[in-house]
């Protein structure tokens, strides 16, 4: 992670400040307020600012006029039933904002989440730095054989090494010969080329950033689909770092978030016949079962049976 | 407004809370922070919470790590060029949180607005209050001639008086009798009515109330519309309380909103080429602008011209 | 449902009319295309528009240049990975649009829904007719002892009979007063009340209507929780109609839905350790299970087992 | 514009399919329903479904049970009305998806528009084809000296060449390499790199492509700001092609969009006063304007005055 000594200083000037506020605050979150926890190589995530606590969930489920009696097993409970029910709104109502620094591959998957607001730093306006997402070797997967979007065994250490010295040189070059054509050595029998085209030579691997700010029922659901281990480890470290803020912020509702989506599973219509039917001590298996081969495979591993 | 003393207890005890916090903080808006303000005859606004300040626009326009010299003076034009420009999404930065109480017809026609979150109190799980809108006599405008959805003169005093009884014994009855179905007595012999059911019977003057937040770039849309004098007055008083918590919390950007937006006048493409030719000295009347008759009157009046 | 002459008139026009088109055309929606579906004493839902099919799903999900071979097994086998999977975009493809009739209580809880386009029926522009919801006795339930916000058994004929003719009088004169506040009588000593006012006079039973269009994504979002068992039998009555109208129209993404959405359960990380040890033969009861009696209680439910 | 003989079948194939259907259909735009419209050097944009027409906007503004007498006059009148005072939903009932090929660099300012639904080529299931924008000598734009994110004066042949050069190498190489990361030529000593990570490889220059679908009031508020000559040429291109095509599609509403919309001009309530000072003839400049002298110098461009 590459922070200028500049913008230590920034973060260092927003964490010295103090204010009173009437409004909930969670000092396990101010805690990491404003600080880069490290993602990737040069990557980041923090936390600038946030709107609501755990309390605020229950108070806005019973549209009340105060924050109730504070009785956190209660609190528990009802936060429970919401995420059981899948009452969302109450979620809603608690928000939060990050600041981001990501490859812009990995920023190309998140943004595909539409329910949040965004300020991408512009290559239009500014010039961007010369900084790269290059994997560490044990992340070189070949392409998975079963999954056609996943990877699978790590590549061996010569064919690692040249992948990424390829990919090393391209992002060097790309990256140098951008700054050439914008002319940024000044040099006076050039113009410089429109950095809004310029930027076009960038490879996909080129770090951006933005602030991103989300409802925690949003968040939740961008977080049930990237921290999940299906989710492309590049972007999973994000949802992974994020979760811990989560944690920090409103420590019921993760919990429950846990409980009830990350650590939950769907059994469709045949699957839960099929469950029964084990219960009930009927025979069955994949051909009388209804569910394709893949199908009952993962069932069988979400119930740690032998398929 | 009717606030039980249970209720303003509660908003003492909110108001009596201070903690430190490292985040922006609004002075002028936390003076008025969970205090209602009285909308209407039993309706209110209050602010419940809120995230960001003028600054943080400037910080998500441009990607940065702290929060800027804090020179106001640039910041204002920041503030003005983004809002002149329709960049939209530094705006989105920022979030406040309303608890509202209203009437259903009202919350009717607010409910259009898509952007926000609601919590709406529920008449499936509880029983609404016996409390319901009865408009000023100096309200109860006619139907308008020239306008198909607005109101006119005021109705005179016999017939304003015969109206208001009307709506005061039909809401008395129908809550009355909404309580009697629900068996709100407690009558052995009857079991009473589901509430989901008994509620039907309420008129649509009955209040209601609900938590809504949203970002401050949907409730500039939202003021654009409701606090436009062509808006129902029943909402536009609501907009215009919102409005002046808005002047507390995000000057800069509230006086861009009234500059560009508010107070704004935009002229079509035959409109343009009208004041042109009047700039020019050329003759233009109606027939020969290519402006219907009402778009010319219009346009007139906002030129302060004679048609 | 009162549907008028004219209104047939105007819907058999649009059945009488045929034109080519080289865009996919679904034969069994057709059928029922602009015909309204009764739901209730006076409500209705209609398709009076659609957009795409299964194959536009899978198209979409191909990003292809064409409709593929038309292969159905593969089509549905893809569907049906897609909504296991929860890639939601491909069904965001199809589009449809419902003309609704429905008491307004109803349309409240609806329109909780914020991802459909509406266009509602304006009582400030329009008058209402006289028409409001009776439920039929059978619908009569009391409130529930166990569930706070549903039904429980129906009321006895004397109370039933005379819950109905207090919703029926209060929305009668509600409504007739409503019209004498409106001056429809055409009363010339009388200014008439303007509609945005008076239509605060009629009660939440009255019928209003809408167009609402939405993807197929989200409608099916919107059945799932309310064509659900739990839902409002006045709102899942339309949600039962519309689901039959979604049958007709995409019947592989109609039957994924089913087998993974409405007839689907979600175990949560304790209730699938509980299945785990239940199948390996481990003694479980509530108490060491980790669950509430409600959630162990829902659990065995779901399982067919005895608690 | 790149299309293999095996698509040009695919759409042939679409082409020439008929079927009859009650619902509202488009001749004008069925004539390029399916073909490809050629934009920038491998690009494209084509309608591949549409939902609704200028009549369905009328329908669905009054809520009726058809579609009305077609007096095209009285539809243009009210289309116009509501586009003039901003009755956004009667727009929002007609759906228009196009399958769009475009650099990533394009793909990534567009995709901020967040009310559409997308379908992207998926880099991470399939391999991208050696495909990537290349510009025009003539769109070689150095960076603008007053502009902070435009272009200005073109490039010299020299500098132009060297750049396109730079371009190109850089494109191909990074493609190149990106391919046998991949391992596509199937060499047995290696494994080849996931999918997912080689992609990171390939410049922002590179085509990908799209489903997107969005109804017309969005789609208007995109056109607005991407048919604007201030937007960057490689997205406006594309904007003016759709453009064209909803001319076929809803000529009575695109009508209305020229004229309330693109071809309007929006004057602030300080550039409101200096225009009614001008026509009363009293003396203004900039300085006793309160107008910035950019807004100064636009507000004299837009009026077509010295300033």
């Amino acid at each position: 992670m590459a922070i200028t000594s500049e913008q230590k200083a920034d973060i260092a000037a927003l964490r010295a400040q103090r204010a009173e506020t009437m409004r909930p605050v969670v000092p396990a979150l101010e805690e990491v307020l404003y600080e880069p926890i490290p993602v990737l190589d040069h990557g980041f995530v923090r936390v600038v600012d946030y709107m609501g606590d755990d309390a605020a969930i229950v108070q806005a489920a019973r549209v009340s006029y105060g924050r109730g009696t504070r009785q956190s097993r209660d609190d528990a409970g009802l936060i429970n039933y919401l995420m059981r029910h899948r009452h969302t709104t109450p979620f809603e109502m608690c928000e939060i904002k990050y600041h981001v620094k990501l490859p812009i591959f990995v920023a190309r998957q998140w943004i595909r989440h539409r329910t949040a607001n965004v300020n991408e730093y512009s290559a239009r306006y500014s010039i961007l730095d010369r900084e790269y997402y290059i994997p560490e070797p044990a992340q070189l997967g070949a392409q998975s054989d079963d999954n056609r979007q996943g990877r699978g065994e790590v590549l061996d250490g010569e064919e690692a090494a040249w992948v990424l010295s390829l990919l090393r040189d391209d992002a060097e070059r790309c990256h140098r010969d951008y700054e050439s054509m914008l002319n940024s050595g000044g040099d006076p029998a050039r113009k410089g080329l429109a950095r809004e085209l310029a930027r076009m030579n960038l490879t996909l691997a080129t770090y951006t950033q933005w602030y991103w700010k989300i409802d925690l029922h949003n968040l939740f659901h961008f977080l049930g689909l990237r921290a999940d281990p299906h989710a492309q480890y590049e972007i999973r470290v994000y949802a992974e770092a994020m979760l811990d803020t989560v944690k920090r912020w409103v420590p019921l509702a993760c919990e429950a978030f846990l409980e009830h989506r990350l650590g939950a599973v769907t059994l469709s219509r045949s699957a839960l016949r099929v469950v029964r039917m084990m219960l009930a001590g009927d025979a069955v298996d994949q051909t009388s079962s209804g569910l394709s081969k893949r199908e009952w495979r993962e069932l069988m591993a979400a119930l740690e049976r032998e398929g």
